[in-house]
């Protein structure tokens, strides 16, 4: 195989996107194989802007047409187990969206599927993962360079949406459509990027607000305090309705302290020896006469890097490693079976809100789906899940 | 009268400053009348530095001597209801320090006894309302300047103590001496503040961690969720064990928003019409086009002001400000009276920590109090309290 042919399932704002990158020729050892969408609406577009590309409204019948070598799947949430196995099924080289599934059974059922056929590859569009700056703390984390996490404090409400987006698809925002809010649809990033960094929690506590500043059935506000079993403590917050939003993650370690500001800066502070040692030989005095005193490289030093992020180029960084997966056996940034722990905690997170209690991971997997099969049996617009 | 003669209870850190305060004559209309202290070590550290001024051991003797028209009762937390009260009792003006006490049952009858008598003055060492930085904050959300409140958020993790700060008192950090750790000895300047700026909530849950990273038996370590009851969410976190302190304080309106860094600078974004309208007249893009093109005039105008601060500057604001109360009537900065608010909020925190789950405002306060006694019966080196 010279180049892998990517077939896009769903021609949204995503699907529109890559296949630009494709037919542009910026995605190395890929081109768009075919597109498939059911709007015939989307149908009139891809003749327009694609008109040497093949066209299904069908994707079973795509990934059988021989067209197409792998897809992606720019589709609701929910479909995404499906398509995945329909795929794998196939010999077809699958790479899900965010979020794997909104719920953790389909996207078990898609994860064991995939792990019982290991030459097809399944792939995850965490497309920050590639951001130079997380992975650079992921590697100051890894390296143990600020030493044991303490505590974890990630807000993120730089995801302001106007009503006018969520009223401009029937399926958006709703239970049965969608699965929830910002959960599922833009703070899956930041929940992927939190646990590939620091870890999944034990026990999850959260207060959500459905509907609170949006006429909208799910979460539009997001309050989580997560306990990670062995005496460190997060807080995860994250909304829609913030339109001067904030974007701060912070990581207090027993040698140290990251801040990311804004998803471009990040400030790290090494310790000159472990905090519990200080704590052992020093006294607030001297650390006050440090730092107050213009001198704080007696307890700390700080370097600080700037990065420029470029929308898109993440993407396409995570179609080529993708390609280079199933043409040289490359590893995959981001599996597809890393996509469970962000629905994990996002579905901890529904739950405990549900309940109005601290949940533990792993829950009860049977229950989150009763609960939301409530939901979606009281909005009355999509038949309940299995 | 022609200067307040202030009664100095307890010659420790704070007496010992207030004391330094008034024979230096800082204090306007205010002097140094008596010092107490059941210390023996303390009654000669007294008779060296302040041989002319009365010392007594027993602070019912100088409540009675004629030598003092006020008092400020730098003793622990348990103490200062006892002490107002025995004060206010005999006319003797009373200043008590942060906290007002240590549970709110007592507080009250201290605020109940008080009440009673309001020609005597009754006041607290909230001295961070002094500060210009705070009042200003106050201030424009009094003035509905950034709308009505939809998240408050302040990490306050300066607080570090050394175990040598822990271990130098017999009754420090524990629960029947002091009756409890951060929240009632470093953090009951942020937690008044935030209560005096944006109200108090109506429900309270947190994750407290006791003897985290200290070898104390009390909090070392809180996370708390605040719910204010109409809508609006705040998340408090403190901790005695970060030497390189966060402080930020973020309050998101529905017209702005307000962030406090370092309690020394303080960005105002104040948006151009309510947030609410925003969501109904704009998308996504025109915010982007205006955030990222460099023109987010279109959506806020930002005013940043940085405020210097001494240190000690605002315990004699609060020592004039008493002082011109008692003897002008002017209205004091910080009644004594509102110590309880700051009790009340420590004491939920400590209580959802304690049962494990949400308690709302007013709570249970001889739950509480069973609860506290459990603790310091289990410690076995004070007697229960009533």
């Amino acid at each position: 195989m010279a180049n892998v042919r990517l077939g896009v399932i769903g021609l949204g704002v995503q699907g529109g996107a890559y296949s630009g990158f494709l037919t542009e020729g910026k995605v190395k050892n890929m081109v768009l194989g075919a597109i498939c969408d059911n709007d015939p609406a989307k149908k009139q577009l891809a003749e327009e802007k694609y008109p040497d590309v093949p066209f299904y409204d069908n994707y079973i019948e795509m990934l059988e047409s021989g067209e197409v070598d792998a897809i992606v799947t720019c589709v609701p949430h929910y479909l995404h187990p499906e398509m995945g196995i329909e795929a794998i099924k196939r010999n077809i080289h699958a790479l899900v969206e965010k979020p794997a599934g909104v719920y953790t059974k389909q996207v078990k059922e898609l994860n064991d599927f995939a792990a019982a056929k290991p030459e097809v590859k399944f792939g995850i569009m965490f497309n920050q993962r590639t951001n130079p700056l997380y992975q650079k703390v992921k590697e100051i984390i890894d390296n143990g360079e600020i030493g044991t996490i303490r505590r974890t404090n990630w807000m993120i409400t730089t995801w302001w949406r106007s009503q006018g987006y969520y009223d401009q698809s029937e399926w958006r925002a709703t239970w049965g459509g969608e699965g929830g809010g910002v959960l599922v649809n833009q703070a899956p990033h930041q929940i992927d990027l939190l646990q590939w960094i620091c870890g999944m929690p034990k026990k999850v506590y959260s207060h959500v607000k459905f509907g609170y500043q949006r006429d909208i059935v799910v979460e539009d506000e997001v309050t989580a305090v997560l306990d990670y079993g062995n005496g460190a403590t997060g807080v995860f917050i994250t909304c829609t309705h913030d339109v001067i939003g904030t974007d701060r993650f912070e990581i207090l370690g027993d040698k140290g302290k990251i801040v990311v500001y804004g998803s471009k800066k990040v400030s790290i502070k090494r310790l000159v020896k472990p905090e519990n040692e200080m704590s052992l030989t020093m006294d607030i005095r001297d650390v006050m006469r440090s730092v107050m005193g213009g001198n704080p490289s007696e307890i700390y030093s700080e370097e600080v890097i700037e990065f420029n992020s470029v929308w898109g180029a993440q993407h396409i960084s995570v179609m080529e490693n993708f390609a280079a997966a199933i043409l040289e056996d490359t590893p995959l940034l981001a599996p597809g079976s890393d996509g469970i722990n962000g629905v994990a905690l996002a579905n901890a997170i529904h739950l405990s809100s549900w309940l109005g209690k601290e949940v533990e991971l792993p829950f009860d997997e049977e229950l989150f789906l009763t609960e939301l099969n409530k939901r979606i049996a009281e909005e009355n617009k999509y038949p309940v899940k299995q």
